[in-house]
């Protein structure tokens, strides 16, 4: 486990490289707040609503939990050129509650050199974001694109 | 292409169902908002550092455009017990970019009654998210849970 600092380039990283993130806890008032403007259903909205439905009681939306995931990756995943994904594959094993703490556990599981443009690659990560008690609200395999070191003149 | 307004059950829903949804324009005090939340990366912070990157400008995060494309699910997809997601695929071939006019197509493409659970199944349905130049900003692979009508007693 590390929580690297310095840019990454795609030359810094290795298959089985593992980060871990920093926390991030989910207010009520911010969960609402998503929800009303992206995701506005009555399990993410009304906690008396939400009772009687698959979540039993009031979660956030999948969105929210893929988003603070994002934020945390940006806290761990120092890679140059920044985090650009280009596919990503999510599954929400366990709703976020209001309240809950999150954070985030990745590794690297592929790299692949472009053949087309050489400068570059793809990255794929997997990543499980964790709640409090140790279950996993989001399992995601992501794919970015990361530089390889520019070359000294 | 349709634009149900009922809620649907399982059995309402065929493979090969079409959606479409209303519009959606994302501006850019809101696209730099979420980003600050969210993905506070320079590229979706600013215009002047988002020129050299990959992204050629300024661009949404792509969990904004996701999140979006959930708000106009919502205003679509008219799931009798809500729209609950369990697993996603996502790709954005096309940044989202501030102004941008988003609308949905939605297909779908399998539809699967649950073993275990008689009274579920689980709808997968192909989205394109496409932005006023018919450019898809985000193609998506979803499976969500739909209930079957409750038998009248």
């Amino acid at each position: 486990m590390s929580c690297m600092t310095a840019p990454l380039y795609l030359d810094d990283l290795t298959i089985g490289d593992r980060f871990t993130s920093p926390s991030y806890t989910l207010e009520k008032d911010q969960l609402l707040e998503f929800a009303s403007e992206y995701d506005p259903q009555p399990f993410h909205l009304d906690d008396e609503l939400a009772k009687d439905t698959l979540f039993n009681g009031l979660a956030a939306s999948g969105w929210q939990t893929a988003s603070i995931t994002m934020k945390l990756w940006t806290e761990t995943l120092h890679v140059a050129n920044g985090l650009i994904g280009i596919d990503c594959h999510l599954k929400w094993p366990t709703p976020t509650r209001p309240g809950d703490t999150l954070r985030v556990e990745a590794e690297i599981v592929d790299i692949k050199v472009s053949q087309s443009k050489p400068n570059m690659g793809i990255v794929t990560y997997h990543s499980l974001t964790k709640n409090q008690h140790d279950q996993v609200v989001q399992d995601t395999t992501t794919k970015v694109v990361v530089f390889k070191k520019p070359a000294v003149a």
